[in-house]
């Protein structure tokens, strides 16, 4: 009992249009792929099989502490989220999977597993929040959650996470993600070290409340909301709450939440190979975490992790299977657009980093022949790919081009006169 | 017919308590600084008269994009905003002056000025706002405003702060502070060129609406609320808008506004040098646009700063009259006592800067004695100015000891019975 | 006379082993671009016109503070460098100039010219040095040059440079790039506005001597070899510079010399809109001023540039005509190597520009769809115009795959038994 | 048997000159810190007790890849510097110790150890180098020591290592310090983690050959000489390594190391909390590894660091006692006077890290009171101890104002005139 809101004729007209040309480039890029020792059909099948969750939050319009400026028909809540995450998996057939954050996404659980099957959508990881308040909320996490000084508040955090449990627990998630915005804005506000111990004591508490076949990810950032120090700043401290807490926690790489000029692929080697890095929030960045769309601002960055990823696969990393989760803030975009796009520009990433000849580069890294293991990744990051991606799409019932097919759709139109408008307005103040 | 809200008898009472203390420390530092050839009477005269301006805005409890935790008492609107500043100003007597926001101090002229006089204040730069919409706006500033592709929006930016103007002018303001968000998220949202082309004929229109005695002050920033690109991006762009539009208008430096490292204090003495420093707004920061307390994270590039207006003042540079502005958010502590820090922060930076010995730092300069040119700034920065700040506030009528003192006044508590609890809440989720 | 020295047969035979491949790409691609309305023939044309100067200093073995590592067959004086040089335009025909350093490249300049036109070169902007002592110098640049406290120093540094002018005026060079070391690692130890005094006086100098059909850039740097202040720290003081000397002077943009996170192409669109952009010292950079080859780190900044000067042509804004050099350090590959493929980067930006829908961004613009916009500029950039390059290479004579038949030639080991071995070491020991 | 070169009366006439100044600035910081609460006795009793060692390349005048400009009075070899060492320790009596570097250092043990005796010094970690090549070499570092791709050539980085601590052994060190420039500039040009694995395995063979008695300390670096990545970039890899190899193994903190903006204090807590601080290179930075002075450019930047360490000085952390070595390059001043400087920048970070009153700090932490425990350590930050730093020093047999002695001495024109001259030049040219 499909609720899926665009109709597969207009898929299926959509895609007509486009038929010869893909069949075109498609052939193309397979001659010039054979030409390097590449079959096309085993990397379209590998791509096919690339999934990356949305965030249900991402599919409303964001906002900076200055302004929010919604757009036309906004979801009011997680049910209409899950009809817009139903509009983009059907259109790329990338995003079978959908991550939920709770309180705002709180409802029955067998309504949500039935709204979810009827689209075609499964549950990722979910998402606690101790970062701002709700209104029935007894403490107040305005000086830190699961590291603040007051046990009642820390109690308070671990058992708001300990619900996010139950309920991912009952509608199949098999992993929370835990990021806290506890830290300090002054120099002496935190006892750096006091603060760490109750930190990795709160999350002990937590990861005793996991199931067996869950993973807990903890989730570090330089800075924001607090601006002097963060609990949980870099990797290095977030590789030593997964190796304190155990076998089941891993470390979740944001891209956005390093220091400036930070080598962000070598951080995801390292996490591999010292079987600690759980999955990644796909976004992009120029200044802080900017929260932009995944390879709109440095795609050159976004192919160099898949590098490390596609390497992993296939020196066969044993345990390795990192979760992929987009986390963006749709400002200035229809969200649905941007996630289409996002979910796109991440499997070109991956179909990118499946062509790099592995044997050849090894071989220049074993000879210091820099500039050819240069040229090796390089040669395989400007493959055009598209015609791989759309093909994969099309293969799985999605559209050639889905942004375009969106909007034929009037998706966002419809939506417009059933969702009430809603009013903007400033941030809190600054 | 003062409104003050702190009893005198109060603030006597403090300053007896600490009177011996201070006059000891006092004494010990003059004794200290007639040996390095200073007359701690005339640094004190100085400090006494160097003030900076108080931002309505920053007697609220800020917030980020993820959530705001309102403390006690929050101001409701304009006037109770008006009775903070004025505690602030009766116990620092270093900040006479209030900086508005329109449009939320819209209120009649009149009230305004008799309030403020009341509370023995005045007001300093007006500021526009048109980077958030308001709820009975015409045109929607999600995409721009002075710079936006729509003649309409630009016009409606543009009356707006004429409409600052000629609130400023009717409440004894003389300056407008312009300070937009337009810019972009994706590489080719903007036209770099045509945007610019756009905000200086806008500002141009502002420009002609701007009486003689008036003076336009333009601020630049990095980034934020835009994520790849700013129209007024550093102080280059400022400068380009500065010398286009005219004689009255000049550069705004917010020590928060820069890329990662720059040397901020070479951006102030470039600008004095071009007669274009139009004035500052302090606050201090690690990452971004943190808006923390000024002095808080870096005290010594704050004094550097004040060095270059120092070493200006010296020189005797004609048209030398930056506006100072205090720009915070307060996000973990009572706004009030922030802003009495940071006041006194900001004296200290002055009076540090007073204490430098010109002639000799002149002197190692013209012999390459990069090391004494060094320790020259460093004696000066050293000095624990405190006696001469707390003795400038005594003479005038304040608190030795500003924080204690508003402690002991119970001011927060019973504004917070007077003034109702706001709820917080989480910002545009992201 | 030709002195080239790689056979032209061996060429012929190595493009021959790759011309099927080469015509079956190029005829893909053609189709390809056919459907977006680009004429593939148009493009070539285009970028086989397109050119950029190699620096002499380039074809060495560069280093860092710590150590220098020479590979074989270092060339030992400018007639060397010319002859790699000339290697580096034989194979890919976009490299017809060089760029000379003063004194390193002196020489008699009739012998110059003669070497040069024997290889097919010619000369570019000359570059002065003065941020570092020769041994015959009477004056040291320890402490500055143009700016030094010492009227004498920088009369010595303005001789210097106009002795660049005459030995360009000798050889056909048309422009003097000045870039001066001159700063501060201490606060105090310079005075910024006297410093800049004293450099604006010394290129106001530079510049009377400079002949009519000449230009003058001026080139910005954030930091080193000073490491507190720099006197031409970045494009606002690169600008006053511009705009104090007349209307030879410009700005020399290089892509190394920036703030973390800056947006370079928006700079180069500020200068081009105020009349100020001189060109380019291309190379990339993860850090600081790396040096590394162009394109190697982030591609898609070195597109964005392209994009903004493409445009400025399509506009076709008066007077623009951007100086394009390399500016490398190859520390671990061999210089000829890399130039080559830098200088192909270059070209693939150049070429990816060329395809952008300029009509389709700007409507996307106006009509405020960033996502279009974005997505305009990503198509462009991901299309592979390789097959673009190497026909345009082969069509004037150069090699589809240069750098593969420059190993071919066996170039290097030749060399490398003509110019004796040099011993590396460590740098100013740190 | 001394071999000192500035003679005791000298010191002595000149600390009589300013005795009477330092008495009674040293009475009224007596008098204001016993209102605080706080024995100034004890406090100067500590500061006497604080060392930190002198690195033997730091008496050298340093420089960039640009350029040297060497000083007169260079020193000609270990002996030279080591004179320069003992009069660093003669007039600041904080720096016995001297830190040094293989193979520049490299001499008769039984020699070495008897210069030092008779100038009061005695010798800190040893530092090997593996960053350049020295002329007799057989493998070449230009791709990597500890981690390169050929076994001989980590072989031979082992075996150098170990000599290093032979010559330690024999000289009375105790600890060896490890910095490599292994890297990459390229992606694509090392696998990270085979690089890795190669350093860990390397370092292994190290970490066997040392003494129980002995530390050894892994230093990290974000980039340069390598510009892509470093194998040991930041503190999470450094302490994988450190918790790898065992409990002798620890991570050296350069100040100037960090990624832009990283909160350093940070990670000494966290180096501090899981028993992994080995030790710090002390200078400063605006930029990125400038080797500036320490506390010349974010002095309180220091202040916080020695706030960390001396926290847990008060906490009692079992196993606490990082090694302090100052590691600079004085490219603009006296090496000797920039030793001094620093020497007692780093004697008063600590001297106000010791003025922080921890109960009331500890109390405003629980309190969430963020404003107060900013204030307290500003409070300790703030107070001028240079009274302190000048008494201790005059206790020990130092001088009160060791930079203004060591220039009254004329021993650098002394030994200008024994030591010959030195050319300058430029670096690697880049």
């Amino acid at each position: 009992m499909s609720e899926l809101r665009i109709s597969g004729d207009l898929v299926a007209d959509e895609n007509a249009r486009r038929g010869d040309a893909l069949r075109s480039d498609y052939e193309a890029l397979g001659a010039n792929l054979v030409r390097r020792g590449i079959d096309i059909e085993a990397v379209t099948a590998k791509v096919a099989q690339f999934f990356v969750a949305v965030p249900s939050w991402g599919v409303g319009t964001g906002g900076t502490r200055f302004a929010r400026f919604p757009g036309i028909g906004e979801p009011r809540g997680i049910f209409d989220k899950l009809d817009d995450c139903g509009v983009i998996q059907q259109l790329t057939r990338a995003t079978p999977a959908v991550s939920l954050h709770i309180p705002w996404d709180k409802a029955d659980p067998k309504e949500l597993k039935a709204k979810a099957q009827a689209l075609g959508l499964s549950f990722d990881a979910m998402n606690s929040n101790t970062f701002s308040d709700t209104p029935d909320q007894k403490h107040s996490y305005k000086f830190g959650s699961l590291s603040h000084v007051d046990a009642a508040v820390r109690a308070q955090a671990v058992e708001h996470n300990i619900e996010c449990i139950e309920i991912g627990e009952a509608i199949g998630s098999r992993a929370l993600t835990v990021w806290v915005g506890d830290g300090s804005n002054f120099p002496g506000q935190s006892n750096f070290t006091r603060s760490f111990e109750r930190y990795l004591a709160s999350m002990g508490d937590i990861y005793k409340a996991l199931p067996d076949n869950w993973r807990i990810f903890s989730e570090h950032k330089m800075y924001e909301p607090a601006f002097y120090s963060s609990v949980v700043q870099d990797w290095g401290t977030n590789y030593l709450i997964a190796s304190t807490l155990g076998e089941k926690a891993f470390c979740l790489v944001d891209l956005g939440h390093h220091a400036p000029n930070t080598n962000i692929e070598m951080i995801v080697a390292r996490l591999i190979q010292f079987g600690k890095l759980g999955g990644f929030h796909f976004n992009d960045s120029k200044y802080g975490d900017d929260d932009l769309d995944a390879g709109a601002i440095e795609p050159y960055r976004l192919f160099l992790v898949f590098n490390e990823l596609v390497d992993a696969e296939h020196r066969g990393v044993k345990g390795f299977h990192p979760a992929h989760m987009i986390d963006q803030s749709h400002n200035v975009t229809d969200p649905i657009e941007s996630l289409i796009s996002s979910a796109n520009e991440i499997r070109r990433a991956y179909a990118q980093a499946l062509l790099v000849d592995r044997q050849a580069l090894s071989g220049y890294q074993d000879d210091n022949d820099a500039l050819m293991a240069s040229e090796t990744l390089k040669r395989a990051y400007r493959t055009d790919v598209e015609p791989i991606l759309a093909e994969a799409r099309r293969r799985a019932g999605g559209a050639i081009d889905p942004v375009a097919t969106y909007r034929a759709s009037g998706y966002r139109q419809k939506v417009g006169k059933e969702r009430p408008a809603v009013k903007g307005g400033s941030g809190g103040i600054v």
